[in-house]
């Protein structure tokens, strides 16, 4: 395989022109440039990229890091993460965080032995601490780490708000929904806050139930909902995560109960899967291709210069009715 | 930042020396070990990680090239695949290939480059050029590129004979298909041609659809639904990938008709999607943990002994009943 001497050799130029020449770095004039050019074609030469990147200092790696890649929401965010990158010049390096415990202070060790150049981290992570003292280049999705890790996550708040004055104008009374768990410090949770506060405000009954964390198993997604279906025999209004308000919409159907007729269901995601099913679901839906640019653009900041530290960004949700709530008025 | 030079003249040894024990190839004494160890955790010395996979010409990084992440099928292998090249120390790289025509060109490219060890390509291109006379480790799922590259499948032909036989066993007799983009050279074929033989040698009729090529959307499935519903009422059974058939379930519900009363229908890959509908859907499920299990396996032989060319891999499919489909006697 031909060398980068090779290269010089046959260009009648010095190594460290043709150097200068493939990592951009300083002058080259057109006429070298027009010979470094015709010496690589005619040798064949691939400039090893582990090489550069080692003089850079740079890998062109970005590791996203969700719970589940297979999730829809995850799955979806993965998908345009990677391709947001890709318009920037970087591959994506993925990691699914439920498979192993301590997988993501691996990651933010590559950070520091310069194997990826970032990290956007959208785990549900309960060791924050790993997180601390990171001076480097992190966007968070919807999770608080520390001061110096910018976070991009929708408007959950008025998302919460949105959710509830649908139910609410459905006359429902009783309603339940559905909270990832709380020790997570996230700010997906304002939507709980504000649903609560919108439903107490109108009369009506909100019973809230956490889930365990970091899982996303429909079997145990089924077991919950049985329970709670059984024991809230009363409930006529739902709101959860797609996956949840799918599963509750089946357990409804299954004891010859109707929807929306009987119990009125509202997602919070808005994936594809709540317009599969039948009746399609009403959703609040997140700006997934969006929350993705931004932790893009957000990371790109960051690796350009490190004390860039644009802190937050809030992108709106809005809700698409389905079948599985009342026409509102 | 400490150097190898620093720990060497910490440890009173030569930079060769820490640099054999740090890449574990040559003789170190033991006591000589013990003092690199000293020096390493006194500087808190971190090797360079690119400069050591320089040396050893490895990165420790695998490609994984699907056409979507977030489609239910590649989105679960994709973690499966992910999950076991962590337990065999790699970290997975991520490609979906719709957003981007010539994508893989640039991975198989990166593999002559060095930046990755492997490619487990899940794609579903038609420049199968790209892959001619490409000697690296690659290992294809579902997908004939050359002789050289092994091919990991489940047995499609005997799904196909599954599908019909339940739908046969149901009654029907005017049925349809939903095949993917002929010009696509994949084992995954051979279960439409299974599927035709076994309904024909029952006098049933059989309607293929071909669908266009690499098209995952669902609004583009619930159009080839609608315009096939409208002008074939008289199909009573209906075999297709899980959104299709779950498009097709719906478009039925819509028309007032009912599933499996009216219309039994079947799909094939079996993913968490034809549970969460009602019905829930009858499938042929293949096995994605074992195929992204053999993929890795495949592609680690490859990469220790590029000789290894252990050819194929075919998996078993089966049949998980749903309600979609009469209660086989």
């Amino acid at each position: 395989m031909a060398s980068i001497r090779d290269v010089a050799k046959r260009a009648h130029v010095g190594a460290t022109t043709v150097s200068r020449y493939l990592n951009d770095n300083g002058y080259v004039s057109d006429e070298t440039r027009i010979k470094i050019e015709k010496a690589i074609k005619e040798l064949n030469y691939t400039p090893n990229e582990l090489a550069r990147h080692l003089f850079r200092k740079r890998t062109g790696i970005v590791a996203v890091l969700v719970p589940d890649v297979s999730h829809p929401f995850f799955g979806e965010f993965v998908k345009h993460v990677e391709s947001k990158l890709y318009e920037n010049g970087y591959k994506t390096m993925i990691c699914s965080t439920t498979k192993e415990k301590n997988s993501e202070i691996e990651y933010i060790d590559m950070l520091n032995r310069h194997i990826v150049d970032g990290i956007i981290s959208g785990v549900h992570t309960l060791e924050v601490g790993a997180y601390l003292n990171v001076d480097k280049p992190i966007v968070a999705l919807d999770r608080y780490f520390n001061e110096k890790i910018p976070v991009v996550g929708a408007d959950h708040y008025h998302g919460g708000e949105m959710a509830a004055n649908c139910l609410i104008n459905c006359g429902c009374r009783n309603v339940l929904q559905f909270q990832g768990a709380k020790s997570v410090n996230s700010p997906s949770h304002e939507r709980h806050i504000a649903f609560e506060r919108i439903m107490k405000m109108n009369g009506a009954t909100v019973c809230t139930v956490e889930l365990e964390w970091n899982r996303f198993e429909e079997d145990y997604f089924q077991q919950v909902v049985q329970e709670i279906f059984r024991t809230n025999p009363e409930i006529d209004g739902v709101f959860g995560a797609d996956l949840l308000a799918i599963a509750y919409m089946k357990e409804v159907i299954r004891h010859g109960k109707k929807v929306p007729q009987d119990v009125k269901i509202i997602a919070y995601d808005g994936t594809y899967v709540t317009d599969i099913v039948s009746p399609t679901i009403t959703a609040i839906v997140q700006p997934i291709e969006e929350l993705a640019a931004e932790s893009v653009r957000l990371l790109m900041n960051r690796i350009a210069d490190i004390s860039n530290l644009e802190q937050r960004v809030v992108l709106d949700v809005k809700l698409v009715e389905g079948e599985s709530t009342c026409v509102q008025k």
